[in-house]
């Protein structure tokens, strides 16, 4: 592992703090969660957690510290607070002129500026593909099951469809069959977005019996890799199944795969692929 | 009206077609529907049907004539057909090496030679607008409620999303609340979207009591305005109150407002707005 202290998973939305942890902790990492007061977080192997409020940012730092903490990884969405200026502690008070402002921002240029407040405090904010480098996948196909042509050109036209949406700062997926986008993702997210498609939306097939349909993922061009770079695991993979597609493809260095081998074995069950695709050249998501 | 032929209504999915044959006939115009063998056609007031095969153009260019039709209007979406070559007329196989090949191509170059198949024969394709001007309302609110200032924000957030969208040739819609993308239109169309977000993807407000969320709707830059411009009409109104929303916005001069009466009635009734907001500068979309 890089460094020797403690590694702090600040924990959002869903299931990626837990498999991040597990993941890091796997690869020898001792692992502690840090989430905000309201999150629920799933923390099935009992790892310590401590919670907080952006109001009091001092007990934040002082509860990793004490912990030993020294890298931080962010991990899965956390929607802006509504703050109590009430409630601040002094060192949100001495910060609040820098991150105020910031929360009125964009996404990238907020998470720019909490990476910036952490590492001023001492703490060395890491990609968590940076300290687990197997989370990125090399480019190739993981599973028995092989995208066919068809496959390849559905993948081909959603890659597209991600990458006109990133000029909008919207979501990283998108589904298509046979040339035609079932669904694109928005903020309700990739599981939804399955879940839409295994419903109602999966009748625009225009071929009920061609090609199933691929869900692509990639990344925002020029977004901090830090934080909220996209990942999948095991319910990306049932969630595909369920909406009955043919795989799931993923740019090569953009996405992170947690569970791998269960999500492997997961796809190989369902008799999905599971593609690793270049970036197209022109992309911009290569950086 | 334009011409002293009567109209031929080509009719796609939906209730367009019904829609817009109702608008055209109380202007006084003549209207014959057609529509291909298989495709649904609600035809409340019970006009002339053509029924046709695209196998048997021939056909179809003697029925239209016969019922006395100079004037073509399209009308809701047509999937491409899957054709038996075995099945074509002579007039079909003289054009097949026409369309055949723009069957293969992007949908914009298959409505052109569409509309040049037709033309050839005698026929005149009109917008649906050119007829009926009033079906593209100026700009401006048509409801009691007006757009408030956030609601404003939401409906210049969700334009960009689709402004950006149509460089992948996807959609004419989005949804945004509080500045967060609730849905983006693809195949299912708008319907569909705003029942997504009628249920779950509605939970995506980050803030419960916050502004409840605008549907744009918008053309896609450059299209043939002959064929596929957007539609609105009273059931988007009752898809958009039952999703929550504060609202509808339309690009001005890009998309059609069918029955309008009954629409504003509809959103007056719901206390939502209607507001047909001008093109963005730049956005492409006002030729």
């Amino acid at each position: 592992m890089a460094g020797t202290g403690k590694i702090g998973v600040i924990a959002g939305r869903g299931t990626l703090p837990a498999h991040l942890a597990r993941t890091l902790a796997e690869r020898g990492g001792e692992v502690v969660l840090a989430a905000m007061d309201g999150y629920a977080v799933e923390n099935p192997d009992g790892r310590p957690l401590i919670r907080f409020r952006v109001e009091k940012l001092g007990a934040l730092f002082k509860a990793l510290r004490a912990e030993g903490v020294r890298d931080l990884v962010f991990a899965g969405a956390v929607q802006r607070p509504r703050l109590d200026p009430v409630q601040f502690d002094f060192k949100t008070m001495t910060l609040a002129a820098k991150f105020v402002p910031a929360l009125k921002g964009g996404d990238d240029a907020l998470l720019r500026t909490v990476i910036q407040i952490f590492e001023t405090e001492g703490f060395a904010v890491r990609a968590a593909h940076e300290l687990a480098p197997e989370l990125l996948p090399l480019s190739g196909v993981l599973t028995r099951a092989q995208p066919g042509d068809r496959d390849r050109k559905d993948a081909a036209r959603a890659a597209r469809i991600v990458s006109a949406l990133a000029a909008a700062d919207v979501g990283q997926g998108a589904i298509v069959a046979q040339g035609v986008a079932l669904a694109v993702e928005a903020a309700p997210g990739t599981d939804a977005m399955l879940a839409w498609v295994a419903g109602p939306a999966g009748a625009s097939r225009p071929d009920p019996s061609g090609a199933r349909g691929v869900l692509f993922k990639g990344p925002k061009p020029g977004q901090d890799r830090r934080i909220d770079l996209p990942a999948i695991g095991p319910a990306t993979i049932a969630g595909a199944a369920a909406a009955g597609l043919s795989g799931v493809a993923i740019e090569a260095g953009g996405v992170m795969v947690l569970d791998r081998a269960e999500v492997v074995a997961a796809a190989d069950a369902a008799g999905l692929f599971l593609w690793v695709r270049p970036a197209d050249p022109g992309s911009g998501s290569s950086g």
